[in-house]
């Protein structure tokens, strides 16, 4: 197979067949180059990441799930540097194409399968990386509540905040591949739907337009909505809580790396890493405790059969090759709508399923803590409610 | 010609014959990679800088003063990432080797002319990357009158810094390149010598110690020499000063392309770069008042007919491939000893002459500003002085 997006890293393509007779026999997927493959360098989007690494030995857990399921792995895909990044524009191995917006960028690892080179892929989502691109290429992605599944073999960033997801264009592969990961078969549907309205508010005014049939869809699926205010510290605090927490994080997962082996990286990633090195022990205290206020705050919201809707990203992907001066402040925006992942680990899901000037943006929804199967059975409901209604 | 000692760019290599019948007829030279020669790409030691920036059409000043004279050019050598560091590694071209010390640094760009590659070679010193590659690979080198040559195709760090320099490995090669550089012959010899006692009592007590003789050397060409404190304000003052005034011009220099292309540069370079972004007005204010009063001080210092002699640098090459944790402290150890040159812009030579463990180290002179002849007519005098006595 070619790369026609040019998502694929460079150099021999990973092909490893699926286990015979898997629930997953039929279907392949690719997987971010964070994820180790045994025999087959990780790369993490950085050249010198690769060459001061030793080569894995073993598969990733997620990607021995997927194998034992009998999926077939047909290549690693190109990733943000060391997974510092939503946006996936990557200065050592290239940029892959948003097929579904030529013009802008792919949001990581997701082009593969918008472009339908395969069925699914593992993506990692620290402060949005699954969500974020799931909702610029118009996918079905998943991520799991924070602590669920094993993620060895996968480059770490945050570990509070790191997980492991993946993402389908179709609901019923969405759905086969996530009983596999999480274990558990979808369901039950929830009874309680709530309207983030501060995060709709947040959100470009024709985004939180083009997403209303979207929740006119929930509605008939769950019931009638509540609105509330997801964040009432403010949207704009819970991120600033997350863009401290994580690079300090980051900072103390590849300090040795970067004392030892003075990396290249681009200037952006070395930006956010140094960043991360000179948080204050103070603002790093604030921000745990606003972590503490954010999680509880879920809690009140999200009881057992009850979910979240909010705009995944306040606007669709941004054109390719902005300037840094440009990037920042719609990084900083798209982080305000994603920061309850990593602050409160409740899992979350895109559904895909509108445009802004022919663009996909998605819809989240966010369960507690271990719903994660009821998300996977709205997806499926809210597929099929869209097709009996087109 | 091959290249024994990995110091010339990877690529087609840039040959230019010198005009016949000049001045420098029969020598040969190289340039390090952030002089413009026509047609060739300047590589800045970075990938993404040659990318960025078109291919320059006319020579820099410096290299056309050469070919004019009859040096023939012979290549481009490897320099620091757009010449931030002073110790010659560099992640995207090698790192060269120091023919004099190969378990050691190189320092730059003289590795070509040490290893006898060729017979002078253009460098830039900014905080010192003439003079510590000089020092650490034993050759004659200078750092120029701050503002006294055509700086035009030179990619410029801090300009308020900024200099051409040049080496070579013997006194009368460096006195017939100087006479062209510097458009003026050697001489006169100056008549007081001046020794800074905290610069020799700052380096190792090794290197203080085995440049004795050749302070004896200066001391039978000049006369009985003075001792004298350089910096009353602290060399470590007058290094806080430069660390401060350097990085926030090298920000000002790179911003835009750092904003437009989020280029990929070695975790310390950018480090530098944001720290220099990150300078509080305050400190500016502060460390241009100090730079001011190092003039002060070396205008006293240094009545025309008076040069002080110091350590090149406090040690001889430090190993190759340090972590960031070692290399940090002994940078900051070799600005202590080379900052008055960005300070103050007076000229600087270093004179090769001494090993400690078997690795070069050089004793620097320096004149008040526009003495560069003299400082060329003292190293002339100093080999023949050497040569009378061994």
């Amino acid at each position: 197979m070619n790369d026609p997006v040019n998502c694929f890293v460079p150099g021999p393509r990973a092909r490893i067949e699926g286990r015979p007779g898997g629930p997953l026999a039929g279907l392949s997927f690719a997987v971010k180059d964070l994820f180790d493959v045994a025999d087959i360098p990780t790369g993490g989007g950085n050249d010198d990441w690769a060459a001061w690494n030793p080569i894995p030995k073993r598969h990733a857990w997620a990607v021995a799930r997927l194998l034992d399921a009998g999926a077939e792995l047909i290549g690693k895909t190109i990733t943000d540097e060391v997974s510092l990044g939503i946006l996936g524009e990557n200065a050592f191995d290239g940029t892959p194409l948003n097929t579904k917006a030529p013009d802008r960028v792919p949001g990581g690892s997701a082009a593969s399968v918008a472009a339908g080179l395969c069925d699914t892929a593992l993506g990692t989502d620290t402060g949005g990386s699954v969500r974020v691109p799931a909702s610029f290429c118009g996918l079905y992605g998943i991520r799991p509540t924070h602590g669920r599944l094993d993620l060895s073999g996968m480059l770490p960033q945050a570990p509070s905040s790191d997980t492991t997801g993946w993402f389908a264009r179709d609901a019923t592969t969405f759905a086969r591949v996530s009983e596999v990961m999480l274990g558990e078969s979808a369901g039950p549907l929830p009874t309680r739907l709530v309207i983030a309205v501060d995060a709709f508010g947040f959100a470009d005014p024709e985004v939180a337009t083009a997403l209303q049939p979207m929740v006119a869809r929930l509605t008939r699926i769950i019931g009638p909505a509540r609105e509330e205010i997801m964040a009432p510290q403010g949207l704009s605090v819970w991120a600033r809580a997350q863009r401290t927490l994580q690079p300090v994080e980051a900072w103390h997962t590849f300090q040795i790396w970067i004392e030892q082996a003075n990396p290249r990286m681009a200037f952006s990633v070395a930006a956010a890493l140094i960043a991360g090195s000179q948080v204050p022990a103070g603002e790093q205290g604030w921000a745990s405790l606003m972590r503490d206020e954010a999680r509880a705050r879920l809690r009140h919201l999200l009881p057992p059969g009850t979910i979240l809707c909010l705009p995944s990203t306040p606007f669709p992907a941004p054109l390719r090759g902005l300037p840094l001066s440009e990037l920042r402040p719609l990084r900083e925006r798209i982080t305000c709508l994603c920061a309850q992942g990593g602050l409160t680990g409740s899992p979350q899901v895109n559904l895909p399923g509108a445009t802004v000037d022919g663009a996909p943006v998605g819809l989240s929804i966010i369960g507690g803590r271990g719903s994660d199967s009821s998300l996977i059975a709205v997806a499926a409901a809210f597929e099929r409610d869209g097709e009996s209604h087109s």
